[in-house]
């Protein structure tokens, strides 16, 4: 297939290295000539120029630029592409984007690929960084299910795992597990920065260990992605981080009551619900799946 | 030095490791007569009688027990010791160890080496768990000064940096870094297993990935350690519970009034902070090292 790139950092150019490895023809486009210098080992040619791909009769535009510059990108694209050219993104929250994409690109399919590592740009670009991750793509109702197939298609040769899902549900499921994360773990740094004390502040960030490292990760991330992903998926994260706090309220009240027993509980229920999330062949154990498809009651303060 | 270890776990078999390996006669106690044995090949002895410490003629008990079982075990080694032994433990709260304890072992002094795993009991105990890692002591006003040197020097021996603070000090420390993040991660996992719509909460597990996995790592452990940090450093551990709450309250608050400027500022200043936790020799850099030491102000809902 002929496929165009636009956006050449680590998403970007990560696909690029493997569907050149699949035997697709690969054109990338960045803003940056020093990019696209980069991009030149790594894929059949890239430009500066989003009309180049045009040039190219790229059967598939893959937008892999930072969220905010998706639509702006398809709106300068729809002038030079032929209609038929199936165009699908990579940002991480997809509500808005289908529907201000299909405003554009009738037949845009929105697309995440569930990969990525500490590091940015098209240096850190490599194979096999969506091996066996989750793909999502959420088409609409205007979406021709040959071009939702040839995309899945594409997916897998990149190792991952195609999914089809709708857009909102997406956005939930993201919000829960991806941004909500951000915000609880960039509070706890703030807070924790809070302590007046210095003798205790400096203790703090001496005796910090694995614990607070893995709890603060994604808090110290990418400001400018954190930012973008609160603006971007603001309704269902505001809903996570509502249900956030009631749960942290009642967590903290069973504390004040002295209630061990009750905290036992729900540290012994977190423990066992966790592998839920981080274990990926717990469906496989039926006692276990069931568990996972039961939510739990809302905790309330009592 | 000949040495008592009273509990054989992750953290008393790894200590008897390394003090052996220094050239000292350790004996163990446990209450479980296989781990004695399993003990057998790691030091010079064990037994599941606390009483056999005083007929190797120890000059220090070092009390590596859960927490609840410290001032137990305290009382019961009392009957039997010499009034000049050291004793100190390894619990992971100090204050309410060192006012319980002081009543009983007047020169007691706690003791809190920040090593682990994610492993537990003997046979995850590995030598040199503690390299480079805190050990900090809390001594009273009657400590014997030569005592707590010699306790310095045996942590220096598992390759340790001994530290001494005060009780209360140490306890608002481990509050902030240790036993917030497990109550903040355990509510994580609770509040995304809470999501009602199935296919939402499906999806989520199956998405989840690093970032949840770190975010969630510590509130899915151990349920009998992150009840007894509750327990046992309750004042401390509400104090940050509450400043946490206002901090989360105030981001949540920037996402609703779409504050993106301010929300961008706050993440930006939380990736620069993180490392003052997280890098060891980041006082090294004089300017990283002022930022670290200046604590942010309460974040307010405005």
């Amino acid at each position: 297939m002929r496929i165009g790139i636009v956006g050449l950092g680590l998403i970007g150019g990560s696909l690029g290295i493997d569907w050149v490895a699949a035997g697709h023809q690969v054109w990338g486009v960045s803003r940056k000539l020093e990019t696209c210098q980069q991009a030149g080992a790594l894929i059949h040619g890239s430009s500066t120029d989003l009309e180049s791909l045009a040039a190219h009769d790229v059967e598939v535009v893959v937008i892999c630029t930072p969220i905010e510059s998706i639509i702006p990108t398809l709106k300068y694209l729809a002038g030079s592409l032929s209609p038929q050219v199936i165009v699908t993104d990579v940002g991480s929250v997809k509500a808005p984007i289908m529907a201000a994409a299909q405003e554009i690109w009738p037949s845009f399919i929105g697309g995440h690929p569930m990969g990525g590592t500490e590091s940015s740009g098209i240096a850190a670009a490599q194979a096999h960084l969506f091996r066996g991750r989750p793909y999502a793509f959420t088409p609409s109702a205007n979406t021709d299910p040959q071009a939702l197939q040839r995309l899945q298609a594409l997916a897998r040769d990149v190792e991952a795992e195609p999914l089809v899902c709708a857009a909102d549900v997406h956005d939930q499921a993201v919000a829960w597990i991806s941004h909500l994360p951000v915000m609880i773990s960039a509070a706890l740094i703030r807070a924790c920065m809070s302590a007046e004390d210095p003798e205790v502040l400096g203790l703090a960030q001496y005796l910090a260990s694995s614990g607070f490292r893995d709890t603060s990760r994604v808090g110290g991330g990418n400001p400018d992605l954190g930012t973008a992903m609160a603006q971007y998926n603001k309704t269902a994260l505001l809903q996570t981080l509502a249900r956030y706090r009631r749960h942290l309220q009642h967590l903290t009240h069973l504390v004040e009551t002295d209630n061990w027993g009750s905290l036992h509980t729900l540290l012994a229920q977190t423990q066992t619900q966790r592998p839920c999330f981080v274990q990926p062949d717990i469906a496989l154990n039926p006692e276990a799946a069931a568990l996972c498809n039961t939510p739990v009651p809302i905790d309330e303060e009592s």
